[in-house]
C-alpha cells in the first residue's frame, strides 16, 4: 500500500538521525544500528503516523516518535535475544552474537535512552501541553515496564507445564500488545486526538500487536524461513510455550503428544523430530486455532477505527491489521 | 549531617513507592527491590532534592525525581554487575547471580522504565513549563547515553595497552559523572533555577560524580571490605585500567612494574601476588596521585556553587562534596 510505503520512507532518515553514525564509540553506533538496518517492516513507525494522521494531525508530527517507537522496538529485540539465545534474526547474526553480549546489553540500553529523547525532542517541536506531553511520556514508559513484564512472564511458563491460554495471553499483551498499543496510542496523542479516539487507537493497537505475536507463532510452524528469518521450528525446539502447543497439548492423543515432546525444549533434537512435531501441531487444528484467533483480534481491532472518519490514514490503519494475519513474513 | 539525613528519609518512601511489592510477576519485583533493599548512600536523590531547594525550591518539588535517580542508578549497577561479572555488591550477592542473567537484564530495564514515568508524575505534579519538562527529559535522557557511552570506553580500554589519562577521564566522565550532573541539574530545573545556576550545578555534579569514581579506585585499593562491600584489589584482578593503575604503570620502574603484571588482569592471581601488587601501587605515589586529583576536582565542584545563595541546602551540597572524598564506603 502507497500510503504505508510513503511512511517508512518518512520515518527512515529519522530514524537514522537518532542513531548516527557519528555516535562514538563506533562500535555502539555499530551495536545499535545493526538490526535496523538488517531490515524490519517499520511497523510501529506506520502505526504512530498514520494514527495521527487519522485524528486529523499531519504525519510529520509525529516523525520524532515514530522513529523512537522503532529504536524502542529493536531495543527489546536486542535484549531479547540475548534471553532467548537467539542467533539469528532478520536473516543476520544477533548483536551479542557479533559484539558479545555486554555490548548488547548497552546498545539496547542506549537506545532505549534515545527513545525518550526523541519523544522530548518531539514535544517541544509541536509545542505540546503539558497534559499531553505527559500522557506522551507516561504511554512510552508505560508501555516499556509491561514489556518487562511479559518477558518476565513469557521466561517463567518456560519452566512451567500448566500454563493456561488465559496466562498466554496476558503474557503477549505485554511483550507485544503494549508496543503496538503506545505506538497507535501516541499518534492520536500528537494529532491531539479526543479521549476516544485515543482509547480506540489504544485499544487498536493492542489487539493487532497481539493477533501480530499469535501469527508469528504460527508463521514459526507454517512459514518459509527465507522469507521469514528464523529458522522455522525454532520455538518447538527451544521448548517455547506458544498457543500453537498449549493447544496441542491439550488436543493432541498420546502417541501424538509423546512424538511433540520427544522435540520439544529439545535442543539436540534433529529436523526429523522436528518435522513430526510440526505435522502434529498442524494435524490437531492447533495452528487453524491459532490463525483463527489472531483472525478474531484483528476484526475486532478493525471495528474499533469505527469512531474515526473516512480517510487515507484510516485505511492504512485498516490494511496495517489486515496485513498482521496476511503476511509470509 | 542531619539535611542529607533529611533527605535520604524524605526520598525512601517514595523509592519504594515506584517499585512497589506489588509488581508482578513478583519475581520482578524481588529482581528490581533486591539492590535498591541492599543499601546504597542515597547519593543521587540527596543531589536532587538539595540542588532544587538551593535554587529556591522546596525539597518535596522533585521527590518523584529524586526517587527516580536512585532507580537509574539502580538500572546502571545491575547491568554492570553483569557486563563486569562481579557477583558482589553492597555485601549481598548481585541480581543476575541470585537470579540468573535474562532475569538481570529485565530488571535493569524495568528500573530504567520507571526512571521516565517517575519524572513525568513530576513534571505534571508541579506544572511544569513545556521547555522545563523537556530540558528535564533531556537531561535524563542524554545522561544514560552518556553513561552507556562511558561503559563501552571501559570495555574497550580492557583490550587495550595504551590508554592515556585524559581518555580515562573521558570514561568517568560518561560512566559516573553523567548522572551526578543529571542529579544536581534536574535538582535545579525543578527548583525552577535561572540557566546559570542550572549550569553551575550541572558542572558541579558533573565533577563530584568523577572524583566519586576516582575515590572509588582509591578505596578499592586503600580500603575496608567490610564498609567498602566489594573486594579489596577486586579491580586489579579485573584488570580495570583504573587510573591509579595508569599511573602506576607509567611511574613505576621495571621489577614493580613485573610484580603489578603478576595480578593485573590475572583471575587466578594468589591473594599474596595482590598485596604485592597494592604495595607497589602505594609505593609509587600512584594511589596518592589519584587522591589528590579527586581533591582537587572537588574544591573545583565547591567553586560552582559560589553562585548560590548561603542556605542550609547549599551546606548540603558543599557536604556531599566533601564526603566524596572523605569516606570510607
Amino acid at each position: 500500500m502507497k500510503y504505508l510505503e510513503e511512511c517508512a520512507a518518512l520515518v527512515e532518515p529519522e530514524i537514522d538521525r537518532w542513531i548516527s553514525k557519528e555516535i562514538r564509540p563506533e562500535v555502539l553506533a555499530k551495536a545499535m544500528r545493526h538490526l535496523i538496518e538488517a531490515g524490519g517492516k517499520r511497523l510501529r513507525p506506520c502505526l504512530a503516523l498514520s494514527a495521527c494522521e487519522a485524528v486529523g494531525g499531519k504525519r510529520e508530527d509525529a516523525i520524532e516518535t515514530a522513529a523512537a517507537l522503532e529504536l524502542f522496538h529493536n531495543f527489546t529485540l536486542i535484549h531479547d535475544d540475548i534471553m532467548d539465545h537467539d542467533e539469528f534474526r532478520r536473516n543476520v547474526k544477533t548483536v551479542h552474537v557479533i559484539w558479545g553480549e555486554p555490548i548488547a546489553i548497552i546498545a539496547g540500553d542506549a537506545l532505549f535512552a534515545k527513545v525518550f529523547e526523541a519523544a522530548a525532542a518531539n514535544a517541544s517541536r509541536l509545542g505540546l501541553s503539558l497534559e499531553r506531553t505527559v500522557e506522551l511520556f507516561n504511554t512510552l514508559s508505560r508501555a516499556s515496564f509491561e514489556l518487562c513484564q511479559g518477558q518476565v512472564l513469557d521466561m517463567l511458563f518456560e519452566k512451567r507445564n500448566d500454563v493456561t491460554e488465559e496466562e498466554y495471553m496476558q503474557m503477549i499483551s505485554g511483550k507485544t500488545g503494549a508496543l503496538t498499543e503506545a505506538a497507535a496510542k501516541a499518534g492520536a496523542i500528537l494529532g491531539n486526538a479526543s479521549r476516544e479516539k485515543v482509547q480506540a487507537l489504544a485499544g487498536y493497537g493492542r489487539l493487532i500487536g497481539m493477533a501480530f505475536q499469535m501469527q508469528d507463532d504460527v508463521l514459526g510452524i507454517l512459514g518459509k524461513q527465507e522469507k521469514f528469518g528464523k529458522p522455522i521450528g525454532s520455538d518447538i525446539r527451544e521448548g517455547k510455550k506458544t498457543l500453537i502447543i498449549l493447544r496441542a497439548m491439550k488436543l493432541a492423543p498420546e502417541r501424538d503428544r509423546e512424538t511433540l515432546l520427544k522435540a520439544f525444549g529439545k535442543s539436540s533434537a534433529t529436523s526429523e523430530e522436528i518435522s513430526a512435531a510440526i505435522e502434529v501441531l498442524k494435524k490437531v487444528g492447533a495452528v487453524d486455532y491459532v490463525a483463527e484467533q489472531a483472525q478474531k483480534m484483528v476484526a475486532e481491532a478493525k471495528m474499533k477505527l469505527r469512531v474515526l472518519p473516512e480517510s487515507r490514514a484510516k485505511e492504512a490503519l485498516q490494511a496495517i491489521a489486515d496485513f498482521v494475519v496476511e503476511r509470509e513474513f
